[in-house]
């Protein structure tokens, strides 16, 4: 159980045909309330797939009955006719739950452009077994808006009388260039929401929002947070709000640790800003700056390319007073070598990055890769 | 000839062993008058290396006598000693020519850390002997400031009586992370300081600061503008400057084209733009993601990533009224497909994307180059 851990909730993955490989593809996530409240965070580029620009809709409107997931087609790129297949969708999902299409949220993952008739019948035709399929102890949900990834991503939470479910799917260098992340997070706890939407603007703000595994940004990344208030217990908003923020750094977790193509996982700690907005562009001034990130894949703990990388910010600080470490040894001190760079072992996937700028108290850690041969082979061959 | 090819200019380059190959490392460009008029342009990075430190006081203070530039080292990260080792490889030229410190420019290009006791044993002990090779008809400088390039850079044009001379080395996506570009420009025309300063400045801000190979700024790049004035005519500033940039123009294409590890040069055309500001971005945009990098080193015109990566931009335009065309064939028009994919013949390595934006009457072209495995392993295997 994930998505339904907290009561008040039902889910079902089936199979519907948009994947060649004949896996599940169709994923719904059904709030059974009593209450509605859903809280949702899009992707900011301007370029929004057709289940994006149905999805605002029904979050500017309020409650949400259900969301539905479909991997194999983005949706995205496909104009007129698949706006309407989005809409489509969700009607044949509040056909079938006496729910109003308003109500119903639709998510797309999958190759860009990829929208067609076929890929509408299929998804619509599917909607009749899909809510056959619903069940309070469900477990098929999450490998349904798997696309490249390896494994299921879920995290649970047990709070004071009320309960967090999610599963995810995705994260940029997922190969093939399938960089959608879609999240479903569930709660039975009883909280409003302006509340719950709050809660997921700061949860997803310090965890999720700093995974920037490539710097390319979807156009189908979705995270929504539905409310059932199942539990009929009050949450605390803070309590709330720390929880869903620890639900949502697992996941984050899990999703840069399956970046495809990637050999390591780099936590870059960035501390000393004189504000965390400081910090957050300086941590993905180095996330995103190539020449690092292959210097990582080949184990070098390049930390000239660091101060290279965070010398082009505007981030208040001095170059030449930064300490650079890498997994725990100061290379640089001072914007000058310090320790041998040989004492420092990059060949653990896990790496920490701690770069430390003496200008304030303000922190921050972007997740990122390391930019490797699979990931330009599986960027570039895909669609070949 | 080419920095010489003006009247009132010398420069030599000789080999004192920064580079473990024994290929030349040091060169000089006099300028012998009788204006001494200078303009340089400097990395934009905070993080700076010491001869930029040093240069940039050089510039400050208005006329230049010479330009001395080092290959097989980039003096950066080097501290005190290396801010040091700067002003000494000044006050020996300036010893040798009988002129002032603080009238010497000093270029440095290599590997980040690289400025011990050796490296300026070698430079200043050099010092002479270059001074001793300086020829009206040289043709050894160019050479000497090259790293990974694979050919000299170099650039002549004829004016109205006057001439304009110039040689290069790198530009980004250059391995081993030797990113530095470095541009010598001379003109025996006689344009006075601020002249100089504006036309170069307008020169490079359209060609060589749109060559974007792979998004990571240098910590060394330096363009010099020498004026000797020796030709005795008087230039008018539009003229020299629309010279000036097509001299810089020649420069860039050469090196976006030996650009190592690429193996696409691709102008990203950004047309009706709201603002030439807005094109740049929006240029930039493409030139810095990596999936459409990749997609092109696959010989893949996914203009998908092209939307994508575009729709990240603050620009003034609907990204669903854009138009991409790869290599002159239109595949997405208002934001969705149009020709077939398969009419696209990415296999040469000049590559042309043109991204018509409907918003405005302003252009701008970027240059960049493909994410390749070659790209990868040099940037990742070097200093191993």
């Amino acid at each position: 159980m994930t998505v339904t851990f907290p009561q008040g909730f039902r889910s079902a993955g089936i199979a519907v045909g948009l994947k060649s490989t004949g896996k599940p593809d169709l994923a719904l996530v059904v709030n059974d309330g009593p209450h509605r409240a859903a809280a949702v965070v899009f992707t900011s580029n301007r370029a929004q797939a057709n289940p994006i620009l149905w999805s605002r809709k029904v979050a500017a409107d309020g409650p949400a009955r259900a969301v539905i997931l479909n991997s194999g087609g983005a949706n995205c790129f496909t104009g007129d006719f698949g706006y309407a297949t989005a809409r489509l969708t969700a009607e044949a999902v509040a056909g079938e739950l006496d729910a109003a299409p308003e109500d119903v949220l639709v998510c797309s993952t999958g190759l860009i452009g990829t929208g067609d008739q076929a890929f509408r019948d299929k998804i619509v035709d599917g909607v009749p077994d899909l809510v056959q399929q619903l069940a309070e102890d469900d477990t098929t949900a999450p490998a349904a808006i798997l696309t490249t990834d390896s494994v299921e991503k879920t995290a649970t939470h047990a709070g004071n009388g009320w309960r967090i479910g999610a599963m995810a799917k995705g994260a940029g260098m997922l190969a093939p260039g399938l960089a959608t992340m879609l999240v479903v997070i569930t709660t039975d706890a009883r909280i409003d929401g302006d509340a719950a939407d709050r809660a997921l603007r700061a949860a997803v703000g310090g965890t999720i929002n700093r995974l920037d595994s490539d710097g390319c940004m979807s156009t189908n990344d979705q995270v929504t947070l539905l409310v059932s208030g199942a539990s009929g217990v009050a949450a605390d908003e803070a309590e709330f709000t720390a929880a869903l923020t620890a639900v949502c750094d697992d996941l984050a977790a899990q999703l840069q640790a399956d970046a495809e193509g990637a050999s390591h996982d780099i936590d870059i700690e960035v501390c000393g800003a004189a504000s965390e907005a400081d910090a957050v562009e300086v941590g993905r001034s180095v996330a995103r700056n190539n020449l690092f990130k292959a210097a990582i894949f080949g184990n070098d703990p390049n930390w000239g390319r660091v101060l290279a990388a965070i010398g082009t910010t505007e981030a208040a600080f001095d170059p030449y007073a930064a300490d650079v470490s890498f997994n725990g040894v100061r290379l640089c001190h001072a914007g000058g070598p310090d320790r041998p760079v040989d004492e420092c072992d990059l060949t653990p996937r896990r790496t920490h990055v701690l770069i430390e700028l003496f200008a304030g108290e303000h922190t921050a850690t972007i997740r990122t890769n390391d930019l490797t041969h699979d990931y330009v082979h599986e960027n570039s061959a895909y669609s070949s």
